[in-house]
Parts: structure tokens; C-alpha cells; sequence
């Protein structure tokens, strides 16, 4: 193990969270609310952490995959520890579990919140909230491999580790130019929606919703959330962003470069558009009793439908009050989430297809033994090591929710709430059920079921295996 | 597709079901109930049919997986819908479809009722209710298997396919031989509990009762389930024999030819024991302070323990009403189930044991890519194929639970009701939460939630694939 490469790439990590945490002092002198001292104490602590971590010779930077899962399992960490600092520096948040949380439900776009009234808080802390959103939605290091000078080749490690989907491949062949195409496409995005929000909206509101969406992470400055401006073409807007938001970006570079055939036919945007289409039928018709008015329901289900599959969770009505089986629906598609190689969370489209033909194959198989036919996708034959790679995922993922849920269960919340919370943590996605519904919060849990969320979430993010290799104790013994 | 011999061996199981029916007819006239004609009607249906279908010269018996798969899939769909004939036609049960779920509950060893009073049954009904759990539990063709003349060598696929695990393998080369042992040790351990149970119950409860747990099924005779005896005798020794018939039988069979210690050295059943006593542990300290007596905590955790776990679903104490973390508990037990090749249900320990082993095996190659070690299981590698085939079994178990669950939404019960309904029939258990609690039942389900129950319960007793199999279309169209 090469820890020496690992401090390196974590002490470069620290220095670009200072230089991220400027944009909301910034903010914060803008409005003149005070938080100065909120915001400066940790950019000197991460600073000279920073320095002193990177000051010595630039070590090999040999890395390979279990590095590059240590890398960013401890970075998201420890990003979310200094990230917390500001809210509890203010006392904006007083506990720091909370303030941790918070963090962490920001970086890993969750949008899990403890907070009991979001108004109160100050425009700086506002802003700091939505843009951990941004940040973590792209990821934080390929952020640093995009724009940060050095980055060596086998920095793949490191985005395969914190990209998402069964299958992290670079658009290019260049990694560094790989990140650059990807952020570049992100900020282009966020811009654009700023402008049409900008239309409704004053310009804070614009900003912070726009990094909300851009992350699909779902933290309003509002407390009744998007709800709050009753606005359709708001909504709409919201509703078309956190849609793109969850697409591959490999659809927008191929768009960029003219290759709009081969864009659509990924078999995973399809998938995305057909399930989204469906579920908002199907939400609209269940619902219908409930509004009475065809346009009202579709507006507030093709809302939520897309706000939960793409595991943004901003809401514009509490879901937790329609028929049963729209919740459970809603359940579903937040554990299915949106594309691979989007900001979206969950299992990921692609994901779910390919457990659906691996079950498909299987049955086939049965019937005609002698017939050999492989999983494939895009019309190319899956791997048999990534089918191993994501029927592990699965095994991971319900032994998470399963322990998960068993923890949580010691502070005495309904069965609903327990499984939903640890489902909506491990999707990023924010609301759940019953007492963690959408216009609820998690501020009542105790300690130990807030680090079990914050795991979750983490897990969640990074797709489970950085966390469970940080976790293993074998990792640490040999060098 | 060798048709005409799926239609002999259904033929030859209808002429069986007709024998198996004479017994509770016999019980009719013992305690002259008068349903005399509930049990003969079926059995001239089932005489007439399997006389016509076998009637004619006997086809070329080679089968292979695909037709074991749909001769077992199809005949437990049609032994359950001739099973049912009694009740409906002694109008002790008027809904056809409420006798069809009863018996496939029946048969499935689940235990899940529709009835309200169940105490309200004539003796003769109660004995069928109860002696369907005994068929089921080994599997009705094996029993064919074991005890029908001119069965052939390639039965070994009926065997695999109505047998459960991963790895279904002869205890001795000859599948009849196999299928006569384990019969053999059946019948045994069921002559021993109702010996037990004789001292301090009557004959006919004592029969029903051990019936019902041979089968790891679960139906009592009373409302109150086991609870209504209070003793802590009757409880012991049904704690006993449920713990046993979780046992795979292989063990049995074991310790029979005098090779113990390779009995204990089994794997799963090591287990087996440690989950039990862990779990009776945590739900012990959990549930103390509602009894305030160790003595009578540990009673009631331990009934209640070892009955989840081997899904056979007996109640003493209303779990419904315990603390979350132990009822949370109880239903990952559920999830997890008993031993391979034993009458219990569920996912199975060695599954399990797989599961995890699985994933420590992919840390592990995170960490070490060169290190490659494969998944042992009694100190043997396992087949590839094997892996990828108890991978598939988690993505269909998943699949069949979130649609499942979908469906039942309709009705409008709570999220806890519609997840454990499904994981309880999955697993053969019976009781579940909320609504499908120990003191509670399934009458109140509408007809389709009635039959996508069924569909689980007899995809989990049979494990999945023989269900698939069967309701693929492209399995119907090749011959």
C-alpha cells in the first residue's frame, strides 16, 4: 500500500476544499452576516494541514485500485468533517454529529437534512449547503484531476472509485481530459439552469437551487422546499434539469460531438425516459382521486416521479400522504436512482438491466442448455467479471440496508421509517417514509443512527466498496 | 419438451394425492363430522384424471432440468387447486379462493391462513390443513420418488428441482435410495414428537401439531396458535423439533451411519446453531423489561426465535407487539431461513454463508489483485456456476419482492404489512407485521393480492425458478 502517495493526494484534496469554501465567505461578506470567522477558521486549518501534508518530496504516485478506493473513502470523510466545520464554528448547527451529517448528506448529494427550520439559517450557510451539493455531485476529485496540475495516469484509480455505475470508462483516452470534458458539461448545465430559474427567481435562489439540482441533491433554502414557490414554470424547469442531471454524460459528450444517433440509442437513456414516462403515468392515475384535476395531478407526480428516480428529493407536496401504492412506487424507483455516470444516485439504470437479463438469461438457459447466450448491453456482451462485479453490489447493498435497518431500529421508529431511511441515504436521495417522510427530518435519531446514515450515504455515493475496504481491518496490516 | 411424460408423472401424482386424501376421510369417519363427501369427491376427480392420463402406454420418461423444473412447478400448482376441494366443497371455507391460497399455504409449509376462526373447522379439515404442511415439507415427489415403482434415473431432476439450497446432491448414488432415507428420517422424527407431545396433548392435537412442525409449516388447530396450551413442556418440545426439522437432513443421515463427527463439522449447520443462540440472546435483553422475569422472557424469545427462523411461524406471544429492533430482527431471521435441504424456508443459512463469503472474497481482491482465492463452503471450492446461480437466485428474490410488494400496495395496508406479507410467504413463515401479525390473518386481501401471494409462496418453497420457468412463454412455444 502506498500511504505515502494516499497522504499526498488527500493533502491536495484539503487545499482545494479551502479554496472552495472562499466562494461562500464570499457570499457571506456579500450579505454581511457575520460568519466570517466561520468559514476563515477552517480554510487556515485545511490550508496548513494541507501544506504541511504535501510539503515534503512528491512521492511515487504509483496507485492501483485498492489506493485509489482508500483515496476516496477517506477523502469523502474527511471532507465532510472540515465541511461541517462552518455550521458548527456559527452555531447555525450546535452539534457537530448534526453539522457532520448535514455535511456529509451534502457532499453525497443526499439531501437528508436535521435541520428543524432550513430559514434561519444565514445566506453564507445557506450557500455552503447547496454548493457541497455541486461539489459532490461531479465528485470532489475528479475535480482536482481535472484542474489540478500533475495528475498522473493512473489517477483512473481514483475516478473509477468515485464515478459512478458498473462500468467507469473514459470518454477519452486521457483521464485528465475525461474530467475536464465532464465538468465542463456540468458547469454549462448549472449555468444554463441558473438563467431560466433567474426568470422566477432572485439570483441567491438560482444559484443555490441550481447546484441543488445540478448534484440531484435536493437541500432548498426553503423549508416547504420547492412547494414554496408555487410556481409551475419553476417546477418545470427544476423538473427538465434534474431529468438531465440523471442522464449518462457520455450522451451529452457524444451530443456535443454531433453523434446524436448514437446518443439515443443508449440503451440505458432509454430505459430512463420509458421508466420515468410509465411511473408518471402510473402516479397520475393513482392519484387522480386525490387532486381531481388531471393537470394538478400530473403536475405534482411528474414532480415527484422525476425528483425521486433521479434521487434529487426536492418535493412540492408530501408524498407521504398519497395512496400506497404511488409510495411504494416511489420506493422502487428510488432504489432503481437514475443513469450510471450521472449526478444521480441509486443502483443505476444500467445496473437494473442487466440484473433483469442476468435473470432473463438464466431462465433461458434452463429451457435450452445448450444455447450460450451472454448478457449483453449497447449490443456489446457484458464481462463475466463486471456481472460478478454487480451481483456483489447487490449482495453488498442488501446486507447494508439489512444491518442498517437493524440499527436503526434500536431508536424505536416505525419498520416503514427504518427501511426507507437507510434505502433514501443509500440512493442519495433525502425523503423517505413515515417519520422520515418529506416534511420531516432526522434531527430525532440518535448519534449512532445518524453515523449509520452517514455511512450509508457515503457507501451510497461511492458505490459501496470504498467504504467497506476502509472498513477492513486487513487493509491497514499489510504495507 | 417431452410433454407426454410432464403429463405422466402429474398423472401418477394426482393418483398419489387421492391416497394421501383417504387419511383425513378416515378421520371423518372416526369422528363422523360427516364431510365424507368433501374428501370422496376429490378423490374420484383424482382417481378418474390420473387413471385418463396414465392410462395409455408409458412415454419415454427422459426428462431433463426444464422438465423437472415444470413437472414440479405445475404439480404443486395442481395439487394445491385439488387440495382445496375439501374445504370448498364442505363449505367450511365458501371462497374458492381463500381454500386454494389455505392449502398452497398449506402445502408451501407458509402457514399465512384466511380463516378468523380457525377453531370453527370440523376435525377432519383441520387434519388435512394440518397433514398438507407434512406433504409439503419433504416435497410431494419425492415422495413419489421414494415410494412409487418404475422411477427413473433422470428423476434426479424432479429432486433438484423441488429440493432447497444451493447444492442439491444424492446422499447415497441412487436418487430412489436417496428419497426413501430421507423420507425414512421424516417419518421418524415426526413418530418422535408426537410421541413427546402425546404426554401432555391429545392424540389428534398431538398429530397435527407434530405435522405441522415436521413441515416447518406452522398451522395450528387452535386460534391461539401454541400459545393456547401455556405450557412450557408442549413449548419445548416444539422448540426441539422445529430447531431439528431445520436441520439438513444430510446430517441426519450422518449421525444414522455412525460418522458424527463429520455431522458437527458441517458448516451450516454450525451456523445454524450460532445464529439462534445470538438471536435469542439480543431479543431476550431487548424484550426483558415487558416481561420483568429472565425465566419468562427467555421462554417466549426462544419459541418465538427458533420458530421464525425455521419459518415454521408458530406463535406463543404476539411479536407484533415486542420492541422494533426485535421484530426487525425476527424478519431478517425470516429472510435468511434454515438449513439447506430441511424442511425450513427462507433463503437458506449456506445462501447465506456464500452471500458473505463473496464479499469478503471481493475486498479482499480489491486489496490483493494478484491473491486469488475462491468461495469454499465445508472447506470445498464452490462451482462458478454455483455462485452465479445463487446470485441470480438474490436478484430474482429481490425482483419477486419489490413487484410483489407493488401489488399488494393496492390494498391499501401499510408499507410494513405489503414488505413482510411478501418475505413471510417467500419464506414460508406465515405471520409477518402490522396487519399480517401473529394474531392476525389474510382474509382481507383482495383476490389478486391473494394470488400473488400464492405465486411467492410456492416461488419460495420451490426456489424460484420452477415458478419462472413456468410462467415464461417462450418456454410453451418450442417443444
Amino acid at each position: 500500500m502506498n500511504i505515502k502517495a494516499i497522504f499526498y493526494n488527500i493533502g491536495n484534496l484539503l487545499k482545494v476544499e479551502a479554496g472552495l469554501l472562499t466562494l461562500p465567505l464570499i457570499v457571506s461578506f456579500i450579505y454581511h452576516d457575520g460568519n466570517y470567522f466561520a468559514f476563515l477558521i477552517p480554510i487556515f486549518l485545511l490550508l496548513t494541514i494541507g501544506f504541511l501534508v504535501t510539503a515534503k518530496r512528491k512521492p511515487d504516485q504509483k496507485i492501483y485500485a485498492k489506493e485509489g478506493f482508500v483515496i476516496v473513502g477517506l477523502s469523502w470523510i474527511i471532507m465532510s468533517l472540515f465541511g461541517a466545520l462552518p455550521f458548527y464554528i456559527s452555531r447555525e448547527i450546535p452539534s457537530f454529529i448534526n453539522a457532520f451529517f448535514e455535511t456529509a448528506s451534502g457532499f453525497t448529494t443526499t439531501g437528508a437534512t436535521i435541520l428543524t427550520d432550513i430559514e434561519a439559517l444565514s445566506y453564507s450557510l445557506l450557500f455552503w449547503r447547496g454548493f457541497t451539493h455541486w461539489i459532490g455531485g461531479m465528485g470532489i476529485l475528479v475535480f482536482v484531476l481535472a484542474f489540478m496540475p500533475n495528475t498522473k495516469a493512473h489517477s483512473i484509480y481514483i475516478m473509477k472509485a468515485e464515478s459512478s455505475g458498473p462500468q467507469v470508462g473514459k470518454i477519452v483516452s486521457k483521464v485528465k481530459i475525461t474530467a475536464q470534458i465532464l465538468y465542463f458539461i456540468y458547469i454549462a448545465l448549472t449555468i444554463i439552469e441558473i438563467i431560466f430559474l433567474l426568470f422566477k427567481m432572485p439570483l441567491y435562489d438560482s444559484v443555490t437551487h441550481a447546484f441543488a439540482t445540478a448534484g440531484t441533491g435536493g437541500f432548498s433554502i426553503k423549508n416547504a422546499s420547492i412547494a414554496y414557490y408555487d410556481s409551475v414554470y419553476i417546477e418545470t424547469v427544476i423538473t427538465v434539469f434534474m431529468f438531465l442531471f440523471g442522464i449518462n454524460f457520455t450522451v451529452f459528450y457524444l451530443i456535443l460531438i454531433g453523434n446524436v444517433k448514437q446518443a439515443i440509442k443508449s440503451e440505458e437513456f432509454r430505459w430512463y425516459f420509458i421508466i420515468a414516462i410509465v411511473a408518471i403515468t402510473l402516479v397520475t392515475i393513482n392519484c387522480y382521486s386525490m387532486y381531481g384535476s388531471f393537470g394538478r395531478t400530473l403536475r405534482y407526480s411528474s414532480f415527484q416521479v422525476i425528483s425521486v428516480m433521479t434521487c434529487t428529493g426536492f418535493s412540492t407536496f408530501n408524498f407521504n400522504i398519497w395512496p400506497m401504492f404511488s409510495k411504494t412506487l416511489l420506493i422502487i424507483l428510488m432504489m432503481i436512482g437514475a443513469c450510471a455516470g450521472s449526478t444521480g444516485g441509486g443502483l443505476k439504470i444500467s445496473r437494473v438491466i442487466i440484473y433483469i437479463k442476468m435473470i432473463v438469461k438464466e431462465i433461458k438457459y434452463s429451457i435450452h442448455p445448450r444455447q450460450m447466450t451472454a448478457v449483453t448491453f449497447d449490443k456489446k456482451p457484458v464481462d463475466e467479471s463486471i456481472l460478478k462485479g454487480i451481483s456483489h453490489f447487490l449482495i453488498a447493498y442488501i446486507s447494508i440496508l439489512l444491518i442498517g435497518m437493524l440499527i436503526l431500529s434500536l431508536d424505536g421508529y416505525s419498520f416503514t421509517t427504518n427501511f426507507t431511511a437507510v434505502v433514501t441515504c443509500f440512493s442519495n436521495c433525502g425523503p423517505g417514509l413515515d417519520a422520515v417522510g418529506p416534511v420531516e427530518n432526522y434531527s430525532s435519531f440518535s448519534v449512532l443512527s445518524k453515523l449509520v446514515l452517514t455511512f450509508v450515504m457515503l457507501a451510497g455515493r461511492l458505490e459501496i466498496f470504498p467504504m467497506l475496504i476502509l472498513f477492513t481491518p486487513r487493509m491497514w496490516k499489510y504495507r
